[in-house]
């Protein structure tokens, strides 16, 4: 992890995840309370994102800021990391 | 992890890394190429902090940023997460 571009692959990460939830740039911007066009920006690493908006994130997307960390560091979201038992197989309703 | 203040849990964990290094914030502040200050309110729970300094932070800790996240949300280091394999037994040079 010492010569990566971390926004980029924090973007990466944050868009899987939202796609593994079937969630659009909108839903997850409204969850996070955040501006749509900020999502996208995030998504596409543009954005030195603060810790607290990686907060927001995380809990939008139902899953620990870690977890966000570890798909960097792994390839991969830890098994069962989701920050409500999320497995990875149900859909968002919206 | 949803209604902690997240600056003030991650400014303990890298306050809590520091010392287990046996490093100065002084240290620390060099090695990040950050402000002493500004390591001091990090640990303090001042800073929203960006996701290129926590970078940078976790680097001069010689840790994954999950491991620093980790921390939080488990209360403990995970075993073997030092970037480094650093194991917790070796003192910092400086």
């Amino acid at each position: 992890m010492r010569n990566i571009d971390l926004k980029k692959e924090f973007g990466a990460s944050v868009r899987e995840r939202r796609k593994q939830l079937g969630m659009s740039q909108e839903a997850l911007a409204e969850r996070a309370d955040l501006h749509r066009t900020y999502v996208s920006d995030i998504e596409n690493g543009l954005r030195n994102i603060s810790l607290e908006n990686i907060h927001r994130i995380a809990r939008a997307l139902d899953v620990h800021v870690s977890s966000l960390f570890l798909r960097i560091e792994t390839g991969a979201f830890p098994k069962g990391a989701a920050a409500n038992g999320f497995n990875g197989t149900r859909r968002a309703k919206n």
